[in-house]
């Protein structure tokens, strides 16, 4: 270990160069170190491969999955060649792994490409599994054949948790979807994938002490307890944790259908509707003895060591209004429902650990009254994070990466879990060493509000790899226009695996438009993204609608447009160059063209089905935005600035072509903004 | 039965009337019966089923898909209502299906939708899930929701045999690719899976009596029978019969890897190298133990009446050269090796029905001594089926069904089982009513040579549906024109099963690329298509390497292209309403200019990789037509005729370009030269 942080010192100007003189190297996360020689090796019928030193069925099964995977990618049919003389790729892990991943076990690999055959090395098959999806990302069409370039990689995790939770209560995500995303996490080097499994809307884990949980929480949508053992045997097969979390005291109405005792307010209770109010009741010995009995079947069920207890957002409404729960605040001095939750915490901290395992929570479970061994996961932030560190909790950052948001991947890349951004302070700057090592990492956060099976992978994928390289690759690898080069490679890269995030696009368009040529369609949507942050719905609207089909527009596009970042980065270049650069020009007036006769072309389809309607004032502005942008840069070609009149009236609609329309945004007002107001500068 | 049939002949009318006033209704295979109403019915959230009459766990299944299917196509999650007070989809089904689906079993349903509610009924579930298929293809978007239209369908088979070969031996097709093209075999109403299960390439069935013939003929690639068994029963929910195909004598190398003494030379055999020189020794009685006891198995794994035995392509080398084997033709008085092969199905004959198994095999096995009960598939043609049928032999048509040879979907369903042509000769005009009743139908053929289970779906998809049509509708529904909008419509369709005839394209061509931006790769795929029949090989080259990587263009296009079929049709309009039409020529230039401006734009893709280098003349070719065809156009606006060298140096552009190059055809060719020719002729 002490070796390998000396090389990646002096190496790291090398692996800065390599990374922005080649961006042809699509590596994501970007390995620690990278040193790229001359020349390739192919990649031909005749690739074998030798493991030799320690192997298992495990270990065996991961090779046979990167074979299957080199020939996805490639075409060609690899036979099976047992001992081949000249294996192509000699794979040699010193010792075993854990037979349950540990945190913290060790991740790191070597890989060596020369132009006649590769070395991949590691302390364990953990850092097996990583090298070979580092290979499977070099692997290339060249002039003479597929091939990867000679290269010599050392690489290991800046942190040692790497996480990606998926909630599957608000809406019920199938295994063979998560299984395809667990493939995705372990092309990125994740490696811990926490399962949000209950939640006010459905509760979705098999308990055979009680199966009312999900017999009457979970409308028939849950995983089986062989079904989980064999999920769980998958992520193991991939490096990957599975973390469980059951969401208590509070988001916890699901299990009041089948055991209104444990709640502080008498039912029924009902899946449907709204509101966070139902929480269970502490105050009574019967809910820490259903725990107890069900945290004993559930430690059993799940492996990890770490077991998530949620513990956020405890709204204390039933509390309150419960006279008896007032009493027992009284009799115990408690001054706030935070210090009743904090008795429960510690209640509750002492049955997860008599049951072998270790409670972690969100930020509101910190108190100083629980033992140091729990784990604070952090939505708050890294002051929160550091704050903890520094009293001794370890912790994991999660604010900065809630994939549900929508923002574009480069806010998420910028979010660094020791600095508060990474241009300014670091939070973690006055942390002691020892303080610093108990900032764990972090994980991205899938919430389900708005996701189903057909369109989570697009939620998740390509912005999660850049909460991945964050986590993986060292601090100073943080440039965006890198990072958005190689996700887009990445992302191409993670359809082999069977992921969805380009395709269901598509299919969702078609469906909503009933037709084949969808064409126009796709015009508008590549330029608009999902309103941002939790402004898809408010409180005013009454609860959401947890049965309501996703079948709009904002739930087909992504989240980030590529073609608005695309024409942002033109306008940038050409008012840079001072309006001079006729190649720039050319490729922004395409742009422009195509959306000023967009709306003619979409018109008669948004007319003919309910789910495009609302589409027509978007397209419309989609519109004149291109032709204003054009009679800009006719105006700028002729160098003479453009009437004051003509500017007033084009800024007003780009003013009203900001506002939000069908819940949707669109993305390319601001480079047209600029071009207009660049028309009245007469600094030319 | 009879009261149906007297229904069609008065509605008949009434059919064609919709099919060809409302092209919107995209229905495939077309209704023998439809009569279209005014209205729809809304599919929303409150849609529910109730199942009236007779149903067991099959229909439940096949209910239970149409559900899931349908909440695919609208996105809406459809709730669980056990026993709806007012359903929206009463379906009735008179009485059970037999254990074992049989040949002729009633496969007709009615399905009467007005706007307050929906009616199936069936005399049995082969009915049903017809039906229901028939539903969920006339779903669309409308401007007030997902609605089906107010609509009456009788429907019924026209044959009762509509088959769909795959060949699993050239290259071997997993259970899942198999199953979503059982899918898509359901939605077309197609009712039999012939499974081609050995040949020279490789034996794919576990057999415990005859381990070798997988254990050495396989490469490890077969199905076990257990997955047999419940892939059988996958297709029998979906009302699909299976099929097994065992091709012997010939095409047996195989079997001759693990039991080289059934062969009639002395081995050793290897599943590499070419020929169909190897073939079974029909004189000595080993063989037919062998054959017996095989067979008592295999007759036990598969449940269908049927057992295919091949019978094709005898080429009797190994027998010629073989003394013994002439040594007892003399014997017997054999005078070709046709006898010796019919002796040989004779016996075969008598084994299969000892296993209580019809035989049916290629026109080859057809010989006066066989019995009336076996069934001839015949490769030859109509007229070879209609012979056979007055011999009194039943017999199913391949021919001119063969979707390996990368026909349009048009030529394949102009192929009539009954007729040579659509146009002349009936071959069955002949034959009296019970002859005819020989005919059992077809089957469209997918001979694996160049398929992989990458490309399979798109050999097999949209054009089988073509194939599917023409053996469900009547005989009179043969509008080429509305075929294909149907097709177009159907293929979207096909999507939501989950097969990747249009997405494995797209992934192919980023495979080629190695870049995300594949535009200018996509615009020359779009109108390439495969060399023809059996062109892409001949034995000059050696015998096909079937390890060989299929990632080239050829293996990538979709056998028909759709923007030539288009561009054909643009020209055609143009040329007859005499050069005036404006906005046809406008939509002309815009394709002849995209091509002219390709090549400029793929050259630097087509430079680096070695998949792409060979594609370069073509892409020359494509930008030098459109350059052309733009002139030409320029010409004819201005209604002058072009200089007569100019025309001469277009046509020998145009000869060379209709070469193929790369394996490949430029489909675009034929327009372009009609305009280049149109521009010399004065009359205007």
């Amino acid at each position: 270990m002490r070796t390998l942080l000396v090389v990646l010192t002096v190496v790291f100007p090398v692996f800065l160069a390599a990374a922005q003189a080649q961006p042809q190297l699509n590596l994501m996360p970007m390995p620690s170190m990278v040193q790229v020689g001359t020349g390739q090796m192919p990649i031909d019928r005749s690739f074998s491969i030798s493991v030799t030193g320690f192997h298992d069925a495990s270990l065996d099964r991961g090779v046979k999955r990167f074979e299957t995977q080199l020939s996805r990618q490639t075409g060609i049919p690899f036979r099976p060649k047992p001992g081949p003389a000249n294996p192509t790729l000699v794979i040699r892990a010193d010792h075993g792994r854990e037979q349950v991943q540990k945190l913290g076990e060790d991740e790191s690999y070597e890989l060596a490409i020369t132009d006649s055959g590769a070395k991949l090395t590691a302390p364990n098959p953990l850092g097996v599994l990583h090298g070979l999806e580092t290979f499977l990302q070099l692997v290339q069409p060249s002039v003479s054949g597929f091939t990867v370039p000679v290269i010599s990689i050392k690489d290991q995790p800046r942190f040692p948790w790497r996480g990606l939770l998926i909630d599957v209560s608000r809406h019920f995500i199938p295994l063979d979807v998560l299984k395809r995303n667990l493939d995705g996490m372990a092309a990125v080097k994740m490696n811990v994938l926490h399962w949000h499994l209950s939640d006010d809307q459905g509760f979705r884990v098999e308990s055979k002490k009680f199966p009312k949980l999900t017999g009457m929480g979970s409308e028939g949508l849950y995983y089986t307890q062989d079904e989980i053992r064999e999920f769980i045997a998958y992520a193991h097969d991939r490096g990957i944790r599975v973390l469980p979390e059951f969401d208590i005291p509070g988001h916890s109405r699901s299990w009041f259908l089948g055991y209104p005792e444990l709640a502080s307010a008498r039912g029924p209770y009902l899946l449907e509707g709204g509101g966070i109010d139902p929480i269970m009741d502490p105050t009574q010995e019967a809910t820490y003895k259903f725990l107890d009995k069900f945290i004993a079947e559930m430690a059993r069920l799940f492996p990890d060591a770490y077991f998530h207890i949620g513990g956020d957002e405890v709204d204390g409404k039933q509390w309150d209004a419960n006279p008896k729960i007032q009493a027992f605040k009284q009799a115990h001095g408690m001054k706030s429902n935070q210090e009743l939750q904090a008795y429960f915490n510690q209640r509750l901290q002492k049955i997860v650990a008599k049951h072998h395992k270790i409670m972690i929570g969100w930020d509101e479970i910190l108190h100083p009254d629980l033992p140091k061994t729990i784990v604070i996961q952090s939505w708050r932030g890294q002051q929160s994070l550091a704050m903890a560190a520094r009293q001794g909790y370890s912790g994991l950052l999660s604010f900065g990466y809630y994939l549900d948001l929508m923002w574009p991947a480069a806010r998420h890349y910028a979010v660094d879990p020791m600095a508060i951004t990474t241009t300014t302070t670091d939070a973690a700057a006055t942390l002691t060493v020892e303080e610093k090592s108990r900032i764990l990492g972090g994980e991205a956060c899938m919430w389900a509000e708005w996701v189903t099976p057909e369109n989570i992978d697009s939620h998740i994928w390509p912005r999660n790899a850049a909460v991945a390289e964050r986590l993986w690759s060292p601090q100073e690898v943080k440039d965006a226009d890198s990072m958005y080069a190689r996700l887009n490679a990445l992302s191409l890269h993670l359809e082999w695996l069977g992921l969805t995030h380009r395709s269901a696009r598509m299919r969702m368009l078609h469906r909503m438009a009933g037709t084949e040529d969808i064409s126009a369609l796709r015009v508008l949507a590549d330029v608009v993204e999902p309103v941002k942050d939790y402004t898809r719905w408010d409180d005013s609207k009454g609860p959401i609608d947890f049965h309501a089909p996703l079948n709009r527009m904002i739930d087909a596009v992504y989240p980030e447009s590529d073609v608005a970042r695309h024409i942002h980065d033109l306008v940038q270049t050409y008012v840079q160059g001072g309006f001079k650069d006729q190649a720039t020009e050319a490729q922004i007036r395409t742009y422009l063209s195509a959306w000023r006769d967009n709306d003619a072309k979409l018109h008669p389809l948004l007319r003919q089905s309910f789910l495009l309607q609302e589409l027509t004032p978007l397209s419309e502005d989609l519109s004149a935005l291109g032709a204003a942008g054009l009679q800009a840069l006719d105006y700028l070609d002729k160098s003479e600035p453009l009437a004051e009149s003509w500017r007033t009236e084009q800024l007003a609609l780009i003013d009203q072509a900001k506002t939000r329309k069908a819940d949707l945004l669109l993305m390319v007002v601001a480079p047209v903004q600029q071009l207009i107001e660049a028309s009245g500068s007469p600094v030319r």
